[in-house]
């Protein structure tokens, strides 16, 4: 595969490193594919795409401290901080050197998107110092964090393949923050077997998703101060239990879930015209299942 | 200034944090300058190259788990880890998208360059394991660590000006060689207080850096033994001024200076048609001085 080749090119050492990454759904790589067909450009645009993409996931978990990523032990959790650190910053760097092969447009709508996305991070970790019941805060920094990437993904994408760029654009940006409000919905409603992870993990690392913003909307004061009071903290069963009730009560996880299927609406009215199935589906395998 | 501009242009978190950054020589800066002039075009290549040494600089001190850069706490010491890694990846990617902004074969030189050196990272951590005394190993790593990007910075600035792209490089190259071999000679003949952090650090973190290597083919038996009985250790006042000894009585200092002396010749020769005092000076004001 192109990704291995290319970090073979490189470095040995960190090929051995990379192998050991879990891979994921490869949902840019599918979305290059799907916009741009299979042609050698658009397979190097999924790979540095991806190589990028999973650069930024390295540094995530040291700098959420998680130790595990799609079921498995994640890298730092398995090789130290430093070693994940540092295969991160050799696989952006071989990602950008690749991406200058690409025409300009490209290249810039692919770094620009990296560098919001290394500031979405920060925006991340420091909206979790305390609670943030902030909708549009919470939106721009999961726009930056997740949807931006995508979004300059499906734009480089449809470049290549001299689509329009726009459209495509607006696909990719509501595509991404539907994904990620979706993920923090299968945070708190996933079991910790079907998560590959332990459940309600973003409260305590202190992030309020949209579900908990919904959720302290709707609490009465007794009920918001015993959320407020299990805030960052290590929950037992019951707790859990309690958190996970009343945010299908309250109504916190429909209002979540209707929020991301009208984003995934958008998306598909974007690109309507062009009537690409496949495109479709991303969307609507997203969208319609049970949360 | 324009570094200064370019970080506030993506995010004010990162600008405050930055600002808390201890400014170096910029070395890297200056030989842009020496180069190719102060033009728009040479500022703004000055300003990427020291962004993205600074990220490399920043994720470098986590990696070794430096408390102290230039004589200050370092960025990791005063606010942890993370930020010095979200910090360095928005750096590196704001420098990466300025990068877009210049001739293809520049943007190739430094985007080639930082790819080399975050796998010297690497190969400095993988050294550091056990005690290397293979030279041909320590001068493909600090080529990768530190040289590539100072090659690259002059190799840039001379294509910048239209001058000899290859005679320049060469300059560069060298001129990293020697600048590192000094930085590991001043590690040892240093006192922590003209270091601005503690004095034959690199041993402590398992780095036997060049006088390591001639001072273990030099040693007897039985100094040997004991030399290699401190590596990794946390040293006592005697066993450093031991080691400071035997560095001098050796020779094993005088060889390492000797070296950079002759890379730092190689650097002049490689550029003497072009008789720019300030780049000589460069080089003389590094090798020309007491050890």
């Amino acid at each position: 595969m192109l990704i291995s080749n290319f970090i073979k090119e490189i470095d040995d050492d960190a090929f051995l490193l990379y192998q050991k990454i879990s891979q994921g759904k490869m949902l840019r790589a599918k979305l290059v594919s799907k916009i741009a067909g299979d042609s050698e450009d658009s397979k190097k645009l999924s790979a540095v795409i991806e190589m990028i993409h999973t650069a930024s996931l390295l540094h995530d978990d040291v700098i959420d401290e998680s130790k595990t990523r799609r079921g498995v032990h994640s890298i730092n959790a398995l090789y130290g901080d430093k070693s994940a650190i540092m295969l991160g910053d050799i696989l952006y760097s071989k990602g950008f050197l690749e991406l200058l092969y690409f025409d300009k447009e490209i290249a810039k709508f692919i770094s620009d998107a990296v560098c919001e996305l290394s500031v979405g991070e920060m925006m991340d970790v420091n909206l979790s110092n305390e609670i943030n019941l902030d909708k549009v805060k919470y939106f721009q920094m999961i726009y930056k964090k997740t949807s931006v990437l995508i979004e300059a993904t499906a734009k480089s994408a449809a470049y290549l393949a001299k689509k329009d760029v726009i459209s495509y654009g607006l696909y990719g940006k509501n595509l991404g923050l539907a994904f990620q409000v979706i993920d923090d919905v299968l945070d708190v409603t996933m079991s910790d077997e079907q998560l590959g992870k332990p459940s309600l993990a973003d409260f305590k690392e202190g992030k309020t998703t949209l579900p908990y913003i919904y959720l302290f909307e709707s609490l009465n004061d007794q009920d918001a101060q015993r959320l407020k009071s299990l805030y960052k903290k290590e929950l037992t069963e019951d707790e859990k239990n309690w958190i996970k009730q009343k945010m299908r009560e309250s109504g916190a996880i429909l209002r979540a879930v209707e929020f991301a299927q009208k984003l995934g609406k958008e998306a598909l009215k974007a690109i309507e015209v062009d009537k690409n199935d496949d495109l479709q589906r991303v969307i609507t395998d997203m969208i319609e299942r049970d949360f």
